[in-house]
């Protein structure tokens, strides 16, 4: 609560103005080409499935571009074009296209995201669907998802046990042998376990309408506008042993403190 | 295409206005429950989870309802209640909510199905997702996606090799251990593989997004309305034998014929 109270009423507008503005410009690039016949898909990864779309690359192209503009001392983190240093302490963390398997096959659960890192962690989050048009919004007063100008606050659910849970993850083959076993370990206990909705699982969690969402191999820019989210709804976003989430690896979001502690002993037993 | 000019330009404007009535009926019951909180889920399956909601059965009463007034002499078969006798030969085969799990979750990937059966499969099929506002439309004329007013042709897309697939299905626990190794078995031969969508699958398949959904263990009324919107769509569905789909059971979604011959063979191996 201190880090964001460090903010005044004028700035934590102005970030809002400018964290909106840059989903407006990452959404703009991206949506057209949403369900585009004959998308192009780079294999950037070696191994596996990995694709970039020329949408990715051109949005964090016009996000940076507007940052650069409108908030010059600011730092910049973004997946296809790396780091920008700044002056300010404050890091914009972009991903344009979080899902790039779902936007490639017309599922639209991927997103754009932001997150505004302070140095520990995201004070302000966003997650924006276009083809939906909901945007969750959480941290710097806002707790919300706005779609088609209505507003409907956020708010994770309560959930005492994982017997009453609801999980998500994207993969059912979560990181290594070992990681899938940890994963495993909770969803052996959940009522029901989901896959396949990339960064909107975790705007379901601010919905308060899923509980858990476990995750391995993220990077910064995946977490931290969903982690600004889930917070700001009153949920937690740790790794694996309960640490800080910002900086990506293995993430554990959950509504309620009561089952995030339960999934964290299962997944204590998992390796370094 | 026998069975589609068996019908009067008139009878399919008739058929299709009583197609997207029970839609809109289905979607105005099961609509403004999506996402409340508190949604009470009974287990109706005596193992696993397998909730019914009011708005399902709210729903399907209300559809219903709808036929006994404006279609007296179609049958009907539904999730909920049954089948229900008719004299015309037709009948209307009807899920309000297929995916209930999605909609417990508040993933907007359940969806509004509706088929029309001439005794060898669904002559017309629907498939409405609500809360996105996509309408897929086959059969009788129609091959199109609805959404705020705009219509998009449905189109499968072309995809000679397995390798170059896309392949949903819902849960990677896909039915019995020797129906998981089928769905396995092609798994590891195609260019990405992703989980969850429900019914929503089979709609990418008619957009020309996806290349294959397998599923088993499907009901006639999870599969006669996606089925009508793929065949429409130049798509293929049959069971993994080849044989008809529309009695549900393991399903086969294809959009070329390629893939999905190359697919039937390997799910061959699967005894019955």
């Amino acid at each position: 609560m201190d880090r964001q109270a460090a903010f005044s009423q004028e700035l934590r507008r102005e970030l809002w103005r400018a964290a909106e503005a840059l989903a407006d410009v990452g959404a703009a690039r991206c949506l057209p080409l949403f369900r585009s016949r004959g998308l192009i898909a780079d294999n950037k990864a070696a191994r596996g499935f990995d694709p970039v779309t020329q949408a990715d690359r051109d949005a964090e192209a016009a996000m940076r571009a507007w940052l650069a503009e409108n908030r010059p001392s600011d730092a910049v983190l973004g997946e296809e074009f790396g780091p920008t240093p700044g002056t300010s302490g404050l890091t914009w963390v972009l991903d344009p296209i979080d899902g790039t398997r779902a936007f490639l096959s017309g599922a639209p659960s991927w997103g754009v995201l932001v997150g505004l890192d302070d140095g520990r962690g995201p004070v302000l989050g966003l997650v924006d669907q276009p083809y939906t048009g909901e945007r969750f919004m959480g941290g710097l007063g806002r707790a919300l998802m706005r779609r088609g100008g209505r507003e409907t606050p956020l708010a994770a659910r309560a959930c005492a046990r994982l017997e009453d849970a609801v999980l998500y993850t994207t993969f059912p083959e979560v990181g290594t042998a070992a990681e899938r076993a940890g994963f495993e370990a909770v969803r052996d206990r959940v009522r029901l376990t989901r896959y396949g909705l990339d960064c909107y699982a975790y705007a379901l969690v601010a919905l308060g309408q899923v509980d858990l969402v476990i995750e391995a191999g993220l990077h910064p820019y995946d977490v931290q506008g969903p982690q600004g989210v889930i917070e700001a709804a009153g949920g937690i976003v740790t790794d694996w042993r309960g640490g800080p989430a910002h900086r990506g690896g293995r993430i554990l979001a959950a509504g309620d403190a009561r089952i995030h502690a339960a999934a964290l002993e299962l997944l204590a037993a998992v390796s370094d």
